[in-house]
């Protein structure tokens, strides 16, 4: 017994009808608008060489932490699923349409998540079925998908035509010689597919591999990474052979907000321990801490927007790291503090209004506490929008009810997907547009706001002010 | 001049009238399920000896202390309510007619709290009264209650069939006897009234009187509790007692969400100190949640799935606790952190599914940040219903809201009443199906959901989510 | 081309049609009582001496540090904006009427939030505007306020009249003469607006000029603050002067919520090292934490209502505050605790009767957890108002959601404006009535409360309970 798949038109809007009719007005004004997409994970070559998808659960299960993880909560192994261990020698599920049984007979564990709005929306929209997906539907959707996949209309260039994508950054290590992306230029996408500058592997001590990474990182610029200078100087080289390859903006992904300020002499010392492979986890955070500042300083410099992402704590399951490693839904939010940990980069550079700092939080209890007080004031402040776990209907609320009073619209940046799922990214833009206009017509129905500012500001926060905050081209 | 009480059918429920008629729907499947009731401390010797309570005072002012804490906030003394000192030579309050006034003429301190509603729930339904709680009904209630008290339908026994109680749970320590157990087990209640494992009195250092405890634990056992696998086994024993007397379930109220997972020498050492009744409040800390990790390898063993509820800062006020002793409204919760306390335990048995932890908090903030991202990923982890302070409309509204987007519906167990005032488990448990009738219906009423699926989803939150956690008979 | 400007009259009201209706009845109940304003910063000056406002500059933009930290966390400097700096040899812009076109050049930005409601409330209903401030419009507004500025309806006494404020307090350093306030009570304002006694500069070790206060604090008083006896009886003399001259509350703005209990010998010796000037930051704190709770015994002999507003991370922005000084917008709230920071304060006083003690938080995490369940069972605790960052529609919601389950209303104190904006007192209170009415209305159409209970509460948090809890005068 199969149900009728279908997108109600009013899907995420306010259920009063008042409020509703304003919400749809506002929505009519945003929903064909260029998709910008200035952070996310996507893989460049998809676009370098245009290359037709796999098939269902290789493009749909295998890579989306959201869903395998969830299946894992309630007892499915992760062997089942076919996810690649890091021991060859471990017997793994490998009829991917066995897989897609398993999680259509579980689809009903995702009802009420982001996840299931975003498949369903990908299922209908991007595949056109009229069926729910479920255990007796199941075959019928791995068959059509995979055939759709094979046509030219799933290409991966004509996907960013139909998706109406304007421009979509993906996520790079300054080890990467971004080869996809030389090609992606040659070939004339270069304005359209851009990278970022992602140095997390050469920044933290922590991180697997880092000593071996930094040697790379010296090898790749040319520059003497033996000495504090030398290392700066290398990021100093990449940033730029970022910025020419389209890159306009850094990321860092910390377990903390920390950041610091030391004299140079203090640099050269911890630099010197670091590079030795022997940090306490107290230095390996100064030390992050301390090339944040430096990175900010850079930013001043050559006018790349730079993004925190703070406050994962990841791999926290021992086992499953050991067996899968990395980005296998194990890692869990901590709790995270922005006012002490940022002063220090503040103090130095917070008053420039040449740095354009974009603050990302896993941590919802600072928005009104910290973050939007701190938006509100610093000139180089930027609140990106509700991150990960938190992209979602509630959590978007959540963001702006707790931070416009306080940081206004115009301290926020609009939505980044920060997906690598990319059939979902119009269906997560599409989310991020209803919320945002349901939350601008509850404001205009009870007259905080008139209608047409409203307009004016959803367009902003769908297109205008993703533009500006990182400064992409076009 | 008295008003009337009535209560509105449709209370609690969405005020938006197309969402408010869908949640009644919804409403409709599951407002006559039975109730389980798998979390809670009711005396089980009314069940075993079946005898009329005392009065209306005695039955719903003295041992409810979100009643007399409210009293007590706004300059009424625990004295004259009459609420028992340790030191028996104080004058307390005796007439318990003249208490019953005390709180009649008070009883507008409790609007827009839960209580208020639990309370003219019982006075409604339970004693069929139709006027407010007032002075000037005060003797009326007074008289009316009592006389009901009396009668035959109001016997123990007698209410759990009119509650439609399919199971409950009372919370016993290990020193227990479980003399009204057998009773009610003799007496063919066994599957209906079980208890529930709560050996917080011979784990915690902290707890008054442990080392006593500890000797009267190795008596009852027959194991040598001077060693630490000597303990060990003592739990292991009385845990299958428990077992045999109905519990599905252990229980845990510690100050923090900490485990340990040391090595067996590092244990025993620490078991030395725990015994000589020197520990520091840190090797308390760790001792509680070292013996967390053991009772959930025993869980895997025994299948008695485990409730871990850390947070409150017991007795946080010195002179009543000084003076009345435990239990006295002066608990207070404190913030709790779970995603590094729960590592030691998670990184030992987080991956066993035959393993089921339910967590509990009094600290809101975790439940997007920690709880749900975390009983989204790990096989073993559930979230228990909001708790205590948070068992309320707008608590329970806030638990779903911040959960269900990452740890969906089938990682939470349904409801858990974790009351000692009988006559209001219907009242709370009607609250709590009133409020997920009510988020499901926002969610069908903005197409996140269809109804059919939202139905489904209301009779499993219910009642198969709990049967199934706890492991309830029949 | 210019928009027209109104205020709605159900503006910030719920916008389900019936849900409105009763906020309306409710709100006509409470909108026309006199406005108590027990805790504030307005000028005593200006009702001292009853001199006409200087420009519109001088009134709304440069005293208002939610308007300029805004305008400046867009990149706009403060110089531009004609704040004052410590140095005196810069330059800044001092054509008033250049500001204020900046100012209306940029009003989009305060789109969203409070500021912007209440100065369309100041605009609208003080001057009687109806056009939006923008470019076109800058002229208009700056010409139009400076001419009613000039008029007799605008003396700061005629306002108290039109704004029916029936109690204004103002807030004052011990070291302060009460010049002003000796001139209002000379000329008969004596009850109308009073002092509130403010001993930061003379408690907090870390003040700016501590020791030199301490010593004015002594020649005012005649005592021999060389000794901790001295000391506090400099407080004791110093909160009767203050009484004497209106004050009915002390409030003390820490930087976190640290209370002690120290020995008469601990006390003596810690005095010695902080009238030394060599307390570290663990001592200084310390110090403002017994002298807290010295603070609360002192409110039992003089019966002044305690304030504690906690949680400020003052002049966080090193540069700002180097050049500009205190209060220029660059306070952050930080993360703060208090069930363990006043425990010492409460061990001794929690349980008189006689005491009143006001908690403030801008931390919204501690309502549920924290704040609700203390006051909820502490006699002498009262929870204050959404605060700062949090006294707007959104922020107020929060509060009461969060809050009135566990604590009631009857714990709580009405509304403070805590403005030096003087001119947007009508407006903020009139916010907080409107949600106030709008929140009861909820808890009556969902049937938690009936409409008439709902209003006899409405009347009290707009005017009783600030009454009670602050013994205002009259």
């Amino acid at each position: 017994m199969t149900k009728t798949l279908t997108l109600h038109p009013a899907r995420l809007m306010p259920s009063n009808p008042a409020t509703r009719e304003i919400a749809m007005r506002l929505y009519s004004a945003v929903k064909d608008l260029p998709i910008l997409s200035p952070h996310g994970h996507t893989d460049p070559s998809w676009f370098a060489d245009n290359q037709p998808f796999a098939n269902a659960t290789e493009l749909l299960i295998k890579p989306d932490h959201y869903v395998f993880r969830m299946l894992y909560s309630q007892g499915i192994s992760l062997e089942s699923l076919g996810i690649p261990t890091k021991n060859k020698d471990v017997v793994l599920e490998t009829d991917n349409r066995k897989i897609w049984h398993i999680f259509a007979n579980n689809y009903h564990l995702f009802a009420g998540t982001p996840s299931r709005m975003w498949l369903d929306h990908v299922f209908s929209h991007v595949f056109g079925f009229d069926v729910v997906l479920c255990a007796d539907t199941a075959d019928l959707y791995y068959d059509h998908i995979n055939e759709m996949l094979a046509t030219e209309a799933f290409l991966p260039r004509n996907l960013l035509d139909r998706f109406n994508i304007e421009c979509i950054a993906t996520t790079e290590s300054p080890l990467d010689e971004l080869r996809h992306h030389k090609k992606i230029m040659a070939e004339g996408y270069g304005k359209r597919v851009i990278t970022a500058y992602r140095p997390d592997n050469v920044i933290d001590p922590e991180f697997e591999g880092f000593l071996k990474n930094l040697d790379r990182f010296g090898e790749l610029t040319g520059c003497d990474i033996s000495t504090w200078q030398g290392y700066l100087q290398a990021h100093r080289v990449r940033r730029q052979y970022f910025a020419e390859h389209g890159a306009t903006s850094t990321d860092h992904g910390h377990p903390t907000a920390t950041t610091a300020n030391l004299t140079l002499a203090e640099c050269e010392a911890l630099y010197d321990i670091v590079k030795q492979g022997t940090a306490s986890p107290e230095q390996a955070d100064v030390f992050r801490g301390q090339v944040l500042t430096e990175m900010a300083g850079m930013s001043i410099e050559d006018g790349l927007t730079m993004q925190l992402h703070p406050g994962s704590v990841r791999n926290h399951n021992q086992q499953v790291f050991e067996r899968f490693g990395r980005d296998k839904g194990a890692d869990i939010p901590g709790r995270t503090e922005y006012v002490h940990a940022l002063k220090p980069l503040l103090d130095k550079y917070g008053n420039d209004p040449r740095l354009k700092l974009i603050l990302f939080t896993l941590d919802e209890t600072v928005y009104s506490r910290e973050l939007a007080p701190l938006a509100g004031h610093y000139p180089c402040l930027f609140l990106g929008p509700s991150w990960w776990f938190h992209d979602s209907p509630e959590g978007m609320r959540r963001f702006r009810q707790q931070t416009t009073e306080t940081a206004g619209f115009y301290n926020t940046v609009g939505f980044n997907d920060d997906t690598r799922a990319f059939l979902s990214i119009p269906a997560r833009h599409d989310v991020a547009r209803r919320i945002d206009c349901g939350f601008l017509a509850e404001l205009v129905a009870d007259h905080r706001l008139d209608e047409e500012e409203a307009k004016t500001i959803a367009v902003d926060l769908t297109f205008n002010l993703a533009k500006l905050a990182y400064n992409l081209p076009g």
